[in-house]
């Protein structure tokens, strides 16, 4: 067989298998989108999802992907992205062909059991009834890696699902400086006199006008409505049904402003990356996110980097002003500039500001971490969870439902996934300062609403590549740095010193 | 193996290939109602779809198949469902085997061109545009018949994909009857003198009005919004994504209102029949309606002979005024009844009344039969065309638009699809004579919005069924009749000579 003719082959069978990814993509956007919301509706919806699974799982693993894989891996002299491609096949193949089909199976049903049961132990705030399958999930997840095998450590290989290349070593040597840091910063916030008054988000906000006004951002963002769309649901998310459609979703508090605000910047930020891709890869197992923490990183530096900057509220105030004039007509820019980016322990993740966030993932990290190394007892992690945010945060949860239930993913056996919160935030940070340095007009094209060079800056450095490279070798590519905790730091001492006056 | 052991095997295997189907009507549904409509977005979506009928092909074609109906087909015993289950997996097997998968790949690309020809000429009004795409596709589906050869002619082995169990002298010997009665009617009505005046139904009607009313009006017919929704599209269809999640469209017209309010109702009707199999078949391959005619049986049962029947404006009618003041509030219920039977001689089929509807089908039937008992050329079929209009009603066709290019059926290769509407006017009125005689106060029901019984009625005698019968075995069980075109007839004459005061 010629080169041509092998890859292509390996090629078009991957295909195959990332429209299978489309497809379940799809059944999972109108299932929380718009599905009649019936258990019969959601049961047959869950088995058409599980039968794509199947057929998924039966392709990966089947004899042919490995004959494909063994025959292409004989050429030494692929391209870029056939060499990218190849590397991505061999990834999720070599995963796959480890793991019995029946303990994923058993996974599948403990998830879908624990994500029940954990929704009941949140609302009673009761630990201990979500501690059986929380054992039995993470004991199967334990199985799971063991036979993946892909890092030094268990935790490693857990890492590989939403962080190709990625090892809780690296991660440790930028919490390890990281952690400190943000402690110091928080405690130097704090304690300042002039804080925020963040009351004026908290009034009541038409969810009409909220939806018009979140439709305006985005579009200003470049979101590609041709390709594209936005509607509500109750978690926000973003879904890529192939490269040219690409939809987020976000969710309107008529009592609070920024939940749909920053949720539809942070989905459009995701969403902007998933548009992306260059077109030669657009039907291949690149057309991906290169890793959770890259994804993040594009929604974190729209929503938290550009979203809660100054410039862009010079811009956008005057607009929401018009949409608002009863809440707004006479509240400064400056005050609600400052309102936008008030500094608190609290106890809830999802609800924490750009500076306390990572201490409450480093938490979860440490956390997932003594899980996976067999160094602490479920029993006690309620506990340990409480311990930590004294530690971390200086406060303890009244009780375990804003403690440690507070979260879904470990429900659903998604460990390793935190971190990535985190290398999301870092990433962004580094990405801007560098945008900043070949853009010296940025600042002012934000506060113009202007954001179509910063956008070719992530499309050209980030957004195209799609899962061409990992991560850590994508960043490295643009600067010749790999990824550095200090940048994210400074970012947050430059912005959060001065607004609040220390 | 045991009995339990080989249908159910076949049972799942049905099961797993019926879900492609609910995931296909997913893709197709999400295209027509909302995705983002460029074309790259058409395309992906496009391949997409087609992956999925690769899989499903490759599925049915399977060894696997075979030997899983061979091992059923032994057993003698088997009970009511098992047996149809078999039966239809039998059907669409030795179908599937005896098309080469080259074949069914040159029709598909030709279709797809022939949607877009066609879509250009009709544009143009000009035949010879679309001319040599259309032979292809005759030529192809000619020799699609002649592959899979089920029937005694090659008429019947298309109409096997509709109807299943139908054939053209059967059709023949209904149409033979129909055909001069129709015409008959057709005449006393035109020569009548005292005509209803339709204008009333071409003001201006405010869309979000007609869908709120059109709301109203399928919740009173028990289109059950926990397993459904309706949306809007520019063409109205129903497609089940299970039969737990049924969905319908309609589509406006702001200035006539008939388009939305029995868009909807026909589409309604089409779904209260997915919604109704029973339970046991709702994962199986015959969780299906088990024919077109009698999915458009009840289509047309709910638009023409329930919608539209004076009894139903008796409850309908004041609360449409309620919506329409201006437009209704002085306009008496029995002349607005009577605009919406107006029926005329016109050139659009999808247009027509219920009277001459079915002339418009005869015409497209008896052509269809002429080109695949290779009787015409392709070139002779505008003058054909024509010369039938001018037999069946009286009226000629200026242009190509108007007349052999208005339908997209042929573009899409889907002949032999037509006579199944007829086929559905039919059984709607020989079924609604029966409903009639079970239901004493059936009238005195839906004038009072009450459709309980009626749905009840059809539940039991239809829509629990599914595929389980034949559409003619189906109708036989509740009388012990063959389908007969005299109660159509009847059904005509007493309903339109009466409103025509003949």
């Amino acid at each position: 067989m010629t080169y041509n003719t092998q890859i292509s082959q390996l090629k078009n069978y991957f295909s195959d298998i990332k429209k299978i990814d489309f497809i379940k993509n799809l059944l999972k956007w109108d299932q929380q989108v718009l599905m009649p919301d019936s258990d019969s509706s959601n049961r047959s919806r869950a088995e058409l999802i599980a039968f794509m699974d199947k057929i998924k799982h039966e392709k990966l693993i089947s004899e042919k992907t490995g004959k494909l894989i063994e025959s292409a891996d004989k050429k030494s002299d692929l391209n870029l992205i056939d060499n990218a491609i190849l590397r991505e096949a061999k990834r999720v193949y070599n995963k796959a062909v480890k793991v019995p089909t029946e303990l994923l199976e058993e996974l599948a049903k403990a998830v879908t059991i624990g994500y029940k049961i954990w929704d009941k132990a949140r609302k009673k705030s009761d630990f201990s009834i979500f501690k059986p399958i929380l054992k039995k999930i993470i004991n199967l997840k334990k199985e799971y890696a063991d036979k993946i095998n892909v890092g030094s450590t268990r935790y490693d290989s857990l890492l590989d699902d939403y962080e190709p290349g990625a090892t809780s070593a690296w991660i440790d040597s930028l919490f390890r400086i990281l952690k400190p840091k943000i402690v110091k910063i928080v405690d130097n916030i704090v304690s300042a006199d002039d804080k925020p008054e963040p009351s004026i988000l908290k009034q009541y906000y038409s969810p009409e006008k909220q939806w018009d006004f979140s439709l305006e951002i985005i579009r200003k963002l470049n979101f590609d409505f041709n390709i594209g769309r936005q509607d509500k649901s109750v978690h926000p998310f973003t879904m890529a049904i192939s490269s040219s459609d690409v939809r987020i979703t976000t969710r309107i508090l008529e009592n609070y402003l920024p939940a749909c605000l920053f949720g539809t910047i942070h989905e459009c930020g995701h969403a902007l990356y998933d548009m992306g891709f260059m077109e030669e890869i657009h039907s291949t197992n690149l057309a991906e996110v290169t890793s959770l923490g890259i994804h993040e990183s594009q929604s974190r530096l729209w929503e938290t980097i550009i979203g809660r900057s100054s410039e862009f509220w010079d811009f956008f105030y005057p607009i929401l002003q018009t949409y608002f004039p009863n809440q707004l007509k006479n509240y400064p820019k400056s005050d609600f500039y400052r309102a936008l980016n008030t500094v608190e322990r609290s106890l809830i993740r999802v609800e924490a500001d750009e500076v306390t966030y990572s201490l409450h993932i480093i938490l979860r990290y440490e956390i997932e971490k003594m899980i996976f190394e067999d160094k602490v007892e479920i029993d006690e992690l309620p506990h340990i969870w409480n311990e930590k945010m004294k530690e971390l945060l200086d406060i303890i949860p009244p009780d375990d439902a804003t403690g440690i239930l507070q979260d879904v993913h470990w429900s659903g056996g998604s460990f390793g996934y935190f971190p990535t919160y985190v290398l999301g935030n870092l990433y962004a940070a580094q990405i801007y300062s560098y945008v900043k340095n070949e853009i010296p007009s940025l600042l002012q094209e934000i506060s113009q609403g202007n954001f179509a060079h910063l956008l070719e800056y992530l499309r050209e450095n980030i957004h195209k590549y799609g899962a061409i490279y990992y991560s850590q070798e994508l960043i490295k590519r643009i600067n010749g740095e790999l990824l550095r905790p200090q940048y994210f730091i400074d970012y947050l001492k430059n912005k959060f010193y001065p607004l609040y006056h220390i």
